[in-house]
Formats: structure tokens, C-alpha cells, sequence
């Protein structure tokens, strides 16, 4: 059976495992992400997880398909040079050709992390079987992936799934973006967090200000936490009603820790969603939780490759 | 070269065309649809307008490669039964089915007529040569069509580009559809006319309360109708920052009546794309007037047959 090389690059964290046919790990590795500003102290230590999980696999490069990338966006598609936001040590970082060169495998094939995700939850996760299907992420960031007709959908440059730049309030908080009001400037978790802080909020002694604290205060019964990952979900409800109407989808599957803050969230998200998609064919998409938690972005990495029918792409020639 | 019949069903009119693959109308017809409780007068008209159609082109069902059916929604597809809102003689009326038995010529496609406008500007007006194209429709309702990846996507029970449902003002009117804020609830003709009526403004004298009274009026420097129609501009740029953002599109092409209300409404529209629209990728999208006018629909339902490659689907089988 086919095996391949996943990796898995964020701000926090590297990982890579070696992914067999049946979405089976059968070696993986994980360090954190280095933080300093030398692009190849981090190649390093994501080629020292590359190589540890290749050892736990009794795996050498000769023996992989191929490898797949979820990485931290912005990255220019296909060619796979990558700027994740908040990894400033990579800026335009020639990722896909220095992996290609390094281990001497074709393909090696980048997208962004949250397209990983959508294809994992696709591939192996609530997605299953699913033609048409939104895979997001609420997390420090808002992002998503679209499976279109049983593909993956890329958009003109590689960009399709930005669900986190969908308007969500109009006259709302002005977004990173440049813009107003989209869903991530409203619906992620420090965007919340920081919301919370302002109205008076303060995270339990010994606690940092985050989007775990602030749903434990939430489930605490606290007024603020509630009333601002209420709104939080309310964003995104209405977001998503917007992106079924739009897209026909059977199915949207939301990972990510700060989509974690359990009913105060989902409540007022499927609330929403149930107030704005209307129309039968869009009140009928479900909207729940995935299935792979963490292991998303790495699985759907090893599908761009073991399943390219569905999932893979033509990077272009570079070697 | 091989010709089919193409034909438009809308609450005001009923069309006819035989077109060539190099999209020549070679005959054609158009009557007022009949407005009656009864689905055989209506449909005893659109045969009668088909046959005029065939008469011009000096063609018969035999030299008929398919027939593609641009109609007014909602309806079940792909199994072409028709309840044209606006058309209440027919409800659940198997018009696809009864175009086989009559023809005897297969395929015949019938889909939406907003559906149709889409894959029109993309087979031969301006969407030509793009990949990522949002066609729509600005007139008595707000419609649209998605070319993805080079194809009409039509969505888990062909739905997909409701475009109209997308909520551009959340704490905005209520929709038809039951929601709030939707597109159409805001900037579709009547809409906006209603909205302009209530706060005080009037047709001039002997005219009708409709978007083109109200275009006239904006053009004349009425201030309550140039608000209005910039109200309409702005749900519209708003709702397709939301699109460009989640489809990474290269195109919207916006055709019909109400789109046609000059400067207030388009300036109103760039506008707001340009505050909600500002990663690079969306800003990049063009949003230009379609090119075929009222003979979008037409010349999409002909390509549904004539370019099955990109624009054509498995109806499935119902002789």
C-alpha cells in the first residue's frame, strides 16, 4: 500500500506523520514551532520531525508517494511559497521546491492548513461521503476549505474557503484584513477574548486571557463570556447561512479550539443559522462539529496525495 | 453543425430559439406568458412559441441535437418538474418530461433561469475564457449561476448561486424567503421601489412605480430615490465581497433590468467592494455588466446541450 510524508506547519507547532491508504499513522512526530526570525533554523527543526516520523514508520524517502503540506497561509498556490502570518522567519519561503530537492519525491504538494482540514474531514472524518462540503476552522483565525461536486474547489489562485472573510456584520469591528465585519474579526478567539476584555472581563486568577479561560467563565455563567461567544456564534451562523444559499453545500464541518466553547457558542451559531438559512435546500445543510480534531490537516495533507483524483492538483514543473 | 432548441420561460414572457453552436439565432419567438390558473393554456403557448421558433430556423425535432430550458425557479432538479414563483398555473408541472414526450429529442436540461444568465455570459458574452465566474441577476428578484473550475456547479440539489440569499444587512428588512437581509430583500427592483414609495417618493405623473421610474428619478436628482438605489448597490457589493472571498472568483457578471439604474447603483456598488473586499485575491475580482442582455438565459439553456462538457448534467432517465 502507498504510503507518504504529511506535514503539518502552524505558528505553534510542527508536525509530520507517515499516512498509509487507509488514513492509518504509522509514524509521527512533533516539535514546536521555533520562533526566532532565521528561515532556516525552522526548515531544520521541520526536517528533524520529518525525519523522526519517517524512523517511527521504519519508513526512508525512497518508500513514500509523495508528500503533502498544510501550512499556515498566506502562501502563493501551486508553486508552495509560503508567509504564514505568524511565522515572520518564512517570507515567501520556497517550501514546496526545498522539500522536493530534500527528499527527491514528486509530488510534494502545499496548500493552506485550512484546506487540509476540509479535505481530512472529507477524507476520513464527519465529511465522509459528503459531495458538497465546508470544512472550517474557528480558532486563532477563522478559515476554510470547500469540497465542491466531490473535488476540492482552489479558486482562481489557490484561495477558495476564505469563510472567514465572509461579512458577518456589515457595520461591525474593522477585520485585519482591511476590511468590516468579517466573521474572523468577530468570531475568532482573540477577536472574542479582546471583545470580553474591553466590556470588563478578566480571566480567573492565574489564568491567561485566552479562548479557553473565556469559555470556562462562559459555562461559569458569566455574563460577558457569555454574551461575547454568543455573539461569536452568531457570526458565524450567519456567515454559514450566507454560504449555503450561495453554495448549495449538504454539509459544513467546523474544527478548531475556540469552536470548542460548547453550548454558548453552538447554541446561538445553529440559532442563527436556523434565523437567516431559510430556504428548504439550505436549512437543510447540517452543521456540526468534525470528527478529526488535531490529526485534520495532517490527514487531509496525506490525501492530496494518496487521493489526488479528489483531492490533488497540478503544481507545475520547478525541479 | 448540430442546433437545439433553447427556451425561456419567465413569469412575463415566453421565448423560443433555435442555436447553433457558434451561437446564432436562427429562428426564434417570444409571446406574453399567459397569466390564467390553468397549466395547459400556459404550456399550449410555450409550444406554440417553440414552433414558431422551429418555423424560423426552417427546422423540425428531428434536426434537434437536444433542448435546453432556462426556468424561472423554484423547481426539482435535475428532474425538470417547474413552480415557477410568479407563475402559479404551474406547480410541480413535469415540464421536462412533457418537452421528451412532445420532441421525442433528447437531452432535454432544464434548469434555472438565473442558472441560465450564468452559463450564457460565460459560453459567449463576458465571462468568455474565465474559469471562476458568479453570473447574476439584479431585476424583479436576485438570482445567479456558478462556474467553478471551468464548469456550471450546481450544488447538492442544483441550487448552488442563490446569490439573492446571501445576507447583506443582518438587522435589514425580512426576505421572502422567510430570513432577513438577504440581497434580494434589499436591492432587488421591487424592493427598492417599495422602500422608496414609503418614504415619500412618487412616480412622475402617469408613470409606474417601477425600478425604471425610480432610475429616472435618481438620474433627475431625487434624493430619496438616489438613496435608495444606493442602498440596493451597496447590499449588492457587500453580499459579493462575501462571494469573492469564499470562491476566490475572477468575475461577476450582473445582468437584468434593475442592474441597469446607472451610476447611483454602480458606484454604490464598487464602492462597498472596495471597503469589504480588500485581501488581494478579492480585490482582484472584476465585477462588470454582462454583455447578452435579455438574451442570456437563451443562449445558457442552448449551451447546456450544445457545450454538455462544461455545462451539461446526467438528468437521469424518465422516458
Amino acid at each position: 500500500m502507498s504510503i507518504v510524508l504529511a506535514i503539518d506547519v502552524g505558528g505553534t507547532k510542527l508536525a509530520g506523520a507517515v499516512v498509509d491508504g487507509r488514513a492509518r499513522i504509522l509514524g509521527r512526530s512533533r516539535v514546536p514551532s521555533p520562533t526566532g526570525p532565521d528561515p532556516e533554523l525552522l526548515y531544520e527543526a521541520l526536517l528533524t520531525c520529518c525525519t523522526a516520523a519517517l524512523r517511527g514508520a521504519d519508513a526512508r524517502p525512497g518508500d513514500l508517494a509523495g508528500i503533502g503540506v498544510s501550512c499556515a497561509g498566506p502562501m502563493v498556490w501551486p508553486s508552495g511559497e509560503v508567509s504564514p502570518l505568524n511565522m515572520p522567519a518564512w517570507r515567501r519561503f520556497p517550501l514546496r521546491h526545498r522539500l522536493l530537492r530534500e527528499f527527491e519525491v514528486e509530488p510534494v504538494l502545499v496548500h493552506n492548513d485550512a484546506v487540509g482540514v476540509a479535505v481530512g474531514e472529507h477524507w476520513k472524518g464527519a465529511g465522509v461521503g459528503t459531495a458538497n462540503l465546508l470544512g472550517m476552522t474557528v480558532s486563532t483565525g477563522v478559515g476554510g476549505g470547500l469540497i465542491l461536486g466531490g473535488r476540492l474547489y482552489h479558486g482562481a489562485s489557490g484561495n477558495a474557503g476564505h469563510v472567514g472573510h465572509v461579512i458577518a456584520e456589515p457595520d461591525g469591528p474593522r477585520c485585519a484584513c482591511g476590511g468590516h465585519g468579517c466573521v474572523e474579526a468577530i468570531a475568532a478567539g482573540p477577536s472574542t477574548v479582546r471583545r470580553a476584555l474591553a466590556e470588563g472581563w478578566h480571566p480567573a486568577e492565574g489564568r491567561p486571557a485566552d479562548g479557553i479561560s473565556l469559555a470556562s467563565a462562559a459555562a461559569a455563567g458569566d455574563e460577558i463570556a457569555l454574551r461575547n461567544i454568543a455573539r461569536a456564534g452568531r457570526a458565524v451562523g450567519i456567515a454559514l447561512a450566507s454560504c449555503a444559499h450561495l453554495l448549495d453545500l449538504e454539509m459544513v464541518a467546523i474544527v478548531g479550539g475556540f469552536s470548542q466553547s460548547g453550548p454558548p457558542f453552538w447554541d446561538a451559531l445553529h440559532g442563527a443559522f436556523a434565523t437567516y438559512a431559510r430556504m428548504d435546500f439550505a436549512a437543510a445543510c447540517q452543521v456540526i462539529p468534525g470528527k478529526l480534531g488535531a490529526d485534520a490537516p495532517l490527514l487531509g495533507a496525506a490525501a492530496f496525495v494518496l487521493d489526488s483524483e479528489r483531492y490533488g492538483w497540478d503544481p507545475g514543473a520547478d525541479r
